[in-house]
């Protein structure tokens, strides 16, 4: 797609109007008085937790915002593969795909060595190394991810649609109301022919706090971002040009001798590009207060650290100056002296990263996509209340490890690159190994949460070698089976907070007697013990909860639908319909096997479990019924103990 | 993606609410009273026409029907392959794969030779063979589809809303008057406290009947569709079931050795599937009257079709009965006595199809996107008026082509599989073979324009056999130059009524001095002669008439985008941007090179044009200048001559 020929213009880029674009906020309601989960700030870590609950008819979710509508412009724009494979699980990654720059490239600059003062490309990589993820890395405007939750939300059972103009003042826990023990209060600007001001005040069962880096509700719970509160100042801006720099459609990582580092990102629609530019690194002369850095300063710099070349700026669409440092909050939640969390902490609330790595939104969308389907479990009486300990267990240490990676990028990325004049600047070959080398953390596949209830020790992690245990289910090519379909075995796990179990069957004949995943089946479908009879609510599908499916390295040809254990067909709805897209074969025809690209065992075959945030929780012999059993009761309560669902 | 579990909805699936996906239709408004192009009916044919004008906001649009509200329910559901590549030029096609059924295979069902009553699998073949599109063949509710083009109607600058509820009482045509030469009357329905009937009058330039087949404007210039009015007829019913039979996920065609034959097409949602079945075939003693046909009687004819297996029907979401003839009009427009026409006809209204082929709504849809750009052209002043004649000239021969192919297709379809008791009968493997055979024609890729001012004759066919003059475009993956990004071709040609001219490098160094491409670029900058000077308006950019784009064989890596020569990267907008986006080089990763693909001649390179409705119009030689000179001034008018652009 191309758009912004004729200047930036925000919103959906299909409407040729750009009038048309702007979609009036929602009619202004008055907040409810008691809801499940108060959300506060509409940010990418606030819209995505929404995103989640409003897969919940019963579960009552209000998301709120200082701001009187949605975003427009401006802010965070790079899409990590990771967290493309979360958007396929919400049904959007392919807008976002069709509409987004592809980051297929980077570019690497460093200074001529023949002509010191100007830059010379040292070389050009793959930016995402094969089979990293199905999905690209891409770029893209964050408002129009907000648009894409929001329509989300709007979607939803739940339909939640975002109440704006809400400013938090109040918020106190009351832990003896073990219905609704969050109390906050909101001043309203209301709107009609002169301002007022209305307090409005909610109870809440659960608190989350979006609000940014100058959370409301960080202070409120008295927790503190603790680290390097400013850093390197970097000016952003997005900006339509006209260059002779030959790299100007790629990624470009740019270290000047004197001048400082640049990063160019072009921009989604074919024509705009993000610049960040180095401030502090400035030459000496080139210092100037912070207040008096506009857009003309900004570009002035760039010219100067992309000497021989030149960028004539046509249009600024966006400008900013970022002097975020990385900052950490002691904890994600409010526990405390034994008392359980009922406020927690997401995105920038809790964790701050500087621009370049593109950590911030993708860490701020990941916190509530950990939190969410646990906050679900437990609103709809699935599991015990403490299973939301887990979140800041887990999430605080993923955080950490971001903002270490983080450092150390950038501060590679301040340093002049090494010369006689600079013997401890960065060498440029060894500044691109490392970005080599943390690729899988720029992409949001090196995440790996430790061992827990949740995460087994890896005991059997030899059976399937490439679904790590703590990191995401790594999706590869099947073929449905009852439909010939070649699709990704990832792409089943939708937002829906179901867990699943992959099994993947060896090498014996699919549904014959000596089949392990037949034999299984047989105990799932019948035995006391089965995790599914254990913690499916009554009169719920059998896959409500957990949903089990199928992979055999058997051409899908080579057995019926007819034959297929009802475990892996179940009946369902009110209808009693059969379901038949939970069996898969290899891809003989592609070449890519499965069971090779993941490093499955092809005789024993395995089952592997994963959480709802697609996280492989565990990989266990097919034959270990009790190793299954156990590990879902230690996470969901019996069926009989749910009260809502 | 997965719904109707809990039964068919009619609307967008992913809203969970099936309240909210019924979109209320538009706000009442009276007809304008003059328009440039006047489309009466809402099906297919008449949708993608205003989509196609949607795009030029200087066209005044108007499209009406007798119905009170857009599709929700029934009809076609087949979208083939070509039909596919068309919706990705109108931005839709991925929401439509993600919706859709995929039929991958087919699978064929005859008597069983131990037990002729009951019937057995034959076999299973891959539906699309490989690389015959880069598109699959897929099912979807055709309401759906008219959904999404209403989409795009609203987002084009032209924002075309159907007008609902107005019937058409009288059309009636005055050359003498230059402007708006027809005269429509409608009847609207005023649903206020009572009902009125009021009339209003629409003068237009052109008027479009795609009002099916008992179109009024078809009648209203007195042509009449010509052929076999009644054939077999066919019960058709959308259900939801439980069976036994193991290939309800596949399209199946099923012959039965005495009850006669049926098709199960499965649809989109995982749980739906389409039943064809034959009813004049049906044993003597089981025939009814028509007006006694019921879903009953459908589905127990289909379980006699289907012994032993059952089918248990749950929901029947819609159903009819099909007694559609093969029929065709004498002309597609009024056109007479040398008078132009003013008045054309699209879809059922000049064609009707059984509906065992599919080719009903792709044909329809067909018939529009080859009359739109051309529309287009005459209305911004692009072309002369005579560029229509060609619409009735191309379309009427396809259909006829197509009947011809649906009538021998229908034929064998009816006819019990051969045996001593049918000697008469077609032989199972005879009718695989022709179903295969007809598998270009079924996908749409077989539709081939004869030579005229539009097609070429093929004089130098040699230099890219695998793009057949008359055919469509045959697209094949490219890396694009600027950006790295891996692609299709042919997803460059987008439904804006631009003409494209792709300019296949031969073996010379990119933009070198005995580079080919170059040398016709620099020809085209600045002689006089150039199409792009003689064709494009004033104040226009240099790509608005003429898309020029250049693919090379050389690694994408191996040229440097500030080498290119302007032609093929221009300044445009008000702004003075540069469109990086026209430059593409074979992949060398993938081992998929377009030139082996589509024939292309590696020394020589050649220039392919292709129309805006994506069909090869010529082949030339790179250097044969003056051909591609003769070529668009055949077509185009001197941009001195454009008017309204």
């Amino acid at each position: 797609m191309q758009f912004h020929v004729d200047g930036f213009k925000p919103g959906d880029p299909r409407f040729a109007d750009p009038q048309d674009r702007v979609i009036p906020p929602p009619i202004k309601r008055p907040l409810p008085e008691q809801v499940d989960v108060m959300i506060v700030g509409c940010g990418p870590a606030g819209l995505n937790l929404a995103a989640q609950l409003a897969q919940f008819g019963d579960i009552k979710t209000c998301i709120v915002d200082q701001k009187d509508d949605r975003l427009l412009v401006g802010q965070a724009d790079g899409i990590a593969c990771r967290t493309l494979e979360m958007f396929q699980a919400f049904g959007f990654a392919d807008q976002v795909k069709q509409e987004a720059y592809w980051v297929n490239e980077t570019a690497f600059w460093k200074p001529n060595a023949d002509a010191p003062a100007e830059i010379a490309r040292s070389s050009k990589i793959q930016d995402v190394e094969d089979d990293l993820s199905e999905m690209p890395h891409v770029i893209i405007n964050q408002a129009r991810v907000h648009d894409m939750y929001l329509d989300v939300m709007r979607q939803g059972p739940g339909k939640v649609e975002p109440i704006y103009s809400r400013k938090l003042i109040d918020l106190s826990v009351d832990h003896s109301d073990s219905e609704y023990p969050v109390t906050l209060s909101f001043e309203r600007l209301v709107n009609y022919s002169q301002y007022t001001l209305e307090t409005e005040v909610v109870k809440a069962r659960y608190v989350v706090g979006c609000d940014g880096a100058r959370s409301s509700v960080r202070k409120a719970i008295g927790r503190e971002l603790v680290g390097d509160a400013l850093n390197q100042a970097w000016g952003v801006m997005d900006v339509l040009v006209e260059t002779d720099f030959p790299d100007i459609r790629l990624k470009s990582v740019i270290q000047s001798n004197n001048e400082g580092n640049m990063l160019i990102i072009p921009r989604e629609g074919g024509y705009m590009v993000r610049l960040y530019i180095e401030l502090d690194k400035l030459a000496a002369n080139e210092r100037v207060s912070r207040d008096k850095i506009d857009p003309a300063y900004l570009i002035a710099a760039a010219n100067r650290i992309m000497q021989p070349y030149v960028v004539d700026v046509k249009e600024v669409a966006w400008w900013s100056v970022y002097e975020i440092g990385q900052r950490l909050s002691t904890a994600f939640d409010n526990a405390e002296d034994g008392l359980p969390a009922c406020v927690f902490l997401a995105g920038d609330a809790c964790h701050t990263h500087s621009p370049k790595a593109g950590q911030g939104l993708n860490t701020s969308v990941n916190d509530t996509w950990n939190l969410g389907w646990k906050m679900a479990h437990v609103l709809t009486g699935l599991a015990d209340e403490s299973l939301l300990e887990s979140y800041s267990f887990e999430r605080q240490s993923v955080a950490k490890q971001l903002i270490d990676f983080d450092r150390e990028f950038s501060s590679m990325f301040s340093k002049p690159p090494r010369s006689d004049a600079h013997p401890d600047g960065v060498d440029p070959a060894e500044f691109q190994r490392y970005f080599q080398q943390f690729g899988h953390f720029t992409a949001g596949t090196a995440i790996q949460y430790a061992p827990s209830k949740l995460v087994g020790t890896g005991k059997h992690q030899a059976l399937a070698s490439g679904q790590i245990l703590g990191k995401r289910f790594h999706s590869a090519p099947v073929i449905r089976h009852a439909d010939a379909k070649p699709m990704q075995l990832g792409h089943c796990v939708l937002a829906d907070a179901r867990w699943h179990v992959f099994l993947f069957a060896g090498n014996q004949a699919p549904m014959s007697a000596d089949c392990r995943v037949k034999a299984l089946c047989d105990f799932w479908a019948d035995d006391a013990q089965s995790p599914l009879k254990a913690h499916t609510p009554e009169g719920a599908a059998s896959d409500a909860v957990i949903d089990v499916r199928g992979v055999f390295q058997a051409p899908h040809q080579a057995f019926e639908v007819n034959t297929i254990h009802p475990v892996l067909a179940p009946i369902k709805g009110k209808l009693g319909l059969r379901d038949y897209e939970k069996v898969f074969c290899t891809d003989h025809k592609s070449g890519q096997d499965i069971y090779d690209m993941r490093g499955i065992n092809r005789e024993m075959g395995c089952a592997v479990i994963v959480r709802p945030d697609q996280y492989v929780a565990e990989v266990l012999p097919l034959d270990d019924f009790a190793g299954l059993s156990h590990f879902f009761a230690g996470i969901l309560l019996p069926s009989s103990a749910s009260l809502k669902r």
